[in-house]
C-alpha cells in the first residue's frame, strides 16, 4: 500500500511553522498580514514545483489544481493557514500542508488520477482580525454577504477590503470553487477525545449543532456597607444560584451535550457596590436538535423574577447540527481500518470550513489528535506520527474517493 | 428651644450644590479639582461673614473657628466637600453646611459660647481622585503615611502632591487639628434603615469594622466546543457554587451582618472558551469582631480542591470595628429627645473621617435619612426637612457638649 514520505511530511510542518513563528514555538499568521502572505507565496510554489495551476478567487481563496486524465470535477482536499494571535503551527495550516505530501506522493509514485486534484487555502478562517470566523467558505456558499464582509474592521481600522486590495490576491469571482467531487478537511481535533480514548484517527460525521444565549439578571445597586441584607436586590447571589440550577439542569440530558458559561459581566465590578447587573452567557453544543431544544427549554423556565430580581435571557445565535456525507465518512473509515489505525466516528465541536462547504460538494472531515486538547496557543501540538497517520488516511480516502467517482463516473457515461 | 433657620438652610444647600453641578442635579467635585477650589473659596467667604478665622493645614484641610469665650480647645462639627464622579449633593457637603447653618443660628440669637466652634473641610474623604479614600484624617492620626500620600496619582497622572501645590490651599503642619473637646460629624446614612423605619435621626455609636477578600478559583481553559463535560476543570461552575455556599453560610451568622461579593472577573472572558480562572470578592461588615471571625472561618473553610480546580483566598484588607465617644453619642440622642425627633441608635457601614479623628478626639456622628438608601449617585437624595432636623440636633448637641465641657471644665478649674 502506497503511503506518504514522513520525514518529508515532518520537515514540510516545521518549514510552514517559520511562517509567523512566535517565542514559544507557535505562530502568529494573521489574515492577510505580511506573515500569511508570505506563507501563502510558499505554498504556491510548493504546487507549483509539482506541476500544479494556482487560481485564486475573489475571496483570496487560493485554489491549487493537479490537472486529472478526465475533463470532470476536482476531488478538494484543504482547509487554511490563517492563525489566532500566538495560536499553533498546526490548526488549519496541517490541513494545507498533509494534501501538499499526497500529492508529493502521487508524483512519487507516478499515479495519474482521473479527476483533477485540488488544494484549497480558505482566507480567514479564523475571525481573529477580520470578525467572522470561516468567512470565505460564507461567501462561497452564500451563507455571508460579500459586501459586508468587505467592511468587516480590523483593531486597526483597516477593512478586510482594504487589507484583500493590498495583499496581492485579489483573484476573479469565476474562480470560486462551484463544483467538486468531494471535499474532505483534515485538521487537529482541538479536543481531548482522541488522545484519551487512544484513538489516531477521527472520522468525522458532522459539526454540532450550537445556541448561545445571554441571560442578564437585573438587581439594585447600593452601598456594600450601608444596605442590611433584606433591604438588597443582589443580581449576583441571583446569577451564582441560575448559573448553578442550569449547570445541574444540562447535566442530566445527554452525556454528549456541553454548555459552558465562558463569559461573566457584573456591572459595576467593585468590591464595595451590590452589583445592579450580572450578564453571562451560555453556549451549548450537541448534536441532536432535541437535546438543543431540552437546553433551549431549560433556560426558558429560569424564573423571571426572583430575590427582587428580574431575569431575561436572549439567544445570541445558534447553528443547525451539520451532516457530513457518508460517502466521504465511510472512505475515510474505511482508508483508516486499511493501514490499520484505531479510529471514532465523531462530530466536531468547533466550526470549520467544512461545515459551509458541505452544502454545496459531498464532505467530511478527518481529525488527528490534539495533545492534552488543546488548541489556539502556543502549545497546541500533535505529533508528527499522528500527522503522518492522517496524511496516509487522506492519500487513502482520495484515491478511495477517486475510485468511487470514477467508476461512478463510468456508469454515469456508460447511461449516456 | 433655639432651632435653624430652615429656609437659610435649604437656599445653602442649593447653593454648594452649584459647585460641580451635574446635569441630573448631583454634583462632580473631585478632590481639589476646579470645582472643589470654588467651592472651598466660597465655604471660607461664608465663615469670614460669620466673623470666623480660616487656618490651613498641610493637607488642605479647612478650620473656620469661632473664638470663644475661654482659650480652651474648641469643638469641632465638620465633614467634606469634595464628591464623586457624578455624586450626590449631600454626601460630605450637608456635614459642613449643618454647622455653618448652627454657626448663623448662633449669630442670630447672640449666643456666645465658652468654647471655640471650629467647622472643618477634609481633604479628599472620597478617594475618587486620589486613592485612598479618607486620605487627610487619616494623616492626621498617623494612619496614612504622608509622603506616600503625596505620590497617589489621578488618572491624568497628577500626583496628589502636585495639586496640593497648585491648589492653593496648601498651609502649615502646624495647623493640623490636634487637640478638641469633641468632633461631630453630621452625615447622610448612605443606607435605607432610617427610611425604612421612620426615624428621623441615626445616632451613630461606630463605625463596623470589616474584611475584604479574594478568592480564586483556576481551572483549565479549553474550547467549549470540542471539550466533552467530563474532560474539563471549570472554575465558573465551581465559582458560583462557592458563591451560593458562602451566601448560605454566612446568612446563618447575625442578621446584622452584610456581606458582598461585588468584583467578579472571569478570564478570559469568552463565551467560546472554558474559563481558567474565576475571581471573587467577598466584603463582609458587622461591628462585632467575634462575627467577622465567622466569616473568615467561613472562607478558610472553602474546599481547597474541587471539581479539578484549585481554590485559594487572599485577605485584602480589613479595618477593626471603631467605637464612638459616649458622651458625645449620649448627647445627640438628647438632642433629637429634646427636639422630639425619632432617633435610632446604629453603626456606619461606610468608612467617614470621623472614624479616625476617633482616635485623638471625642467623637460621633449624626446620620440623617437617605431617600432609597442610595448615595455616590445623582438620585442622592435627603429631604430639606430632614436635612433641617440634623441641623438643629447638631445645634443641640453642640450646646449640650458645651456644657458639659465647660462645667467639666470649670470643675477641674475648680479643683487646681
Amino acid at each position: 500500500m502506497k503511503v506518504c514520505n514522513a520525514k518529508r511530511l515532518q520537515e514540510t510542518i516545521d518549514t510552514f511553522a517559520q511562517f509567523g513563528k512566535t517565542e514559544n514555538n507557535g505562530v502568529t499568521r494573521l489574515c492577510l498580514s505580511n506573515e500569511d502572505l508570505e506563507v501563502r507565496k510558499y505554498f504556491i510554489q510548493c504546487c507549483e514545483e509539482l506541476g500544479m495551476t494556482i487560481k485564486i478567487d475573489d475571496m483570496a481563496n487560493i485554489y491549487a489544481t493537479l490537472p486529472g486524465k478526465k475533463d470532470i470535477p476536482p476531488i478538494v482536499m484543504g482547509s487554511h493557514m490563517d492563525s489566532v494571535e500566538k495560536g499553533g503551527r498546526f490548526d488549519g495550516v496541517l490541513g494545507v500542508i498533509t494534501p501538499l505530501e499526497v500529492v508529493r506522493t502521487l508524483r512519487d509514485f507516478n499515479i495519474e488520477l482521473d479527476t483533477p486534484i485540488t488544494i484549497v487555502n480558505f482566507t480567514n478562517e479564523e475571525g481573529a482580525r477580520f470578525d467572522p470566523a470561516m468567512m470565505s467558505s460564507g461567501v462561497l456558499v452564500g451563507k455571508f454577504d460579500k459586501e459586508k464582509m468587505l467592511q468587516s474592521t480590523d483593531k486597526h481600522g483597516t477593512t478586510f477590503g482594504e487589507a484583500l486590495d493590498a495583499s496581492g490576491f485579489k483573484g476573479e469571482e469565476l474562480n470560486r470553487l462551484k463544483e467538486a467531487l468531494a471535499f474532505v478537511e483534515l485538521h487537529i481535533e482541538q479536543g481531548p477525545v482522541l488522545e484519551s480514548e487512544q484513538k489516531d484517527i477521527g472520522v468525522v460525521e458532522g459539526v454540532l449543532g450550537m445556541v448561545c444565549y445571554e441571560i442578564t439578571v437585573n438587581g439594585e445597586s447600593n452601598h456594600a456597607g450601608t444596605t442590611p441584607m433584606k433591604h438588597r436586590k443582589d443580581p449576583l447571589f441571583l446569577a451564582a444560584e441560575l448559573i448553578t440550577q442550569l449547570k445541574n439542569e444540562l447535566g442530566t440530558l445527554d452525556e454528549e451535550l456541553v454548555y459552558t458559561m465562558g463569559r461573566v459581566n457584573v456591572s459595576p465590578n467593585i468590591h464595595t457596590v451590590i452589583p445592579n447587573q450580572v450578564t453571562f452567557t451560555l453556549e451549548s453544543r450537541h448534536q441532536d436538535p432535541k437535546v438543543i431544544q431540552q437546553v433551549e427549554e431549560a433556560i426558558r423556565r429560569l424564573p423571571s423574577q426572583a430575590q427582587g430580581c428580574t431575569v431575561s435571557s436572549q439567544k445570541l445565535w445558534g447553528r443547525d447540527t451539520v451532516v457530513f456525507d457518508s460517502i466521504v465518512t465511510d472512505s475515510i473509515q474505511a482508508a483508516s481500518e486499511k493501514l490499520g489505525y484505531s479510529s471514532r466516528r465523531m462530530y466536531s465541536g468547533a466550526g470549520h470550513d467544512a461545515q459551509f462547504i458541505a452544502s454545496i460538494v459531498p464532505t467530511a472531515m478527518i481529525f488527528v489528535p490534539s495533545v492534552n486538547g488543546r488548541s489556539h496557543c502556543e502549545e497546541e501540538l500533535t505529533s508528527y506520527e499522528d500527522c503522518y497517520k492522517g496524511a496516509n488516511v487522506l492519500l487513502q480516502t482520495l484515491l478511495a474517493l477517486h475510485d468511487h467517482y470514477t467508476s461512478k463516473e463510468a456508469i454515469t457515461s456508460n447511461k449516456q
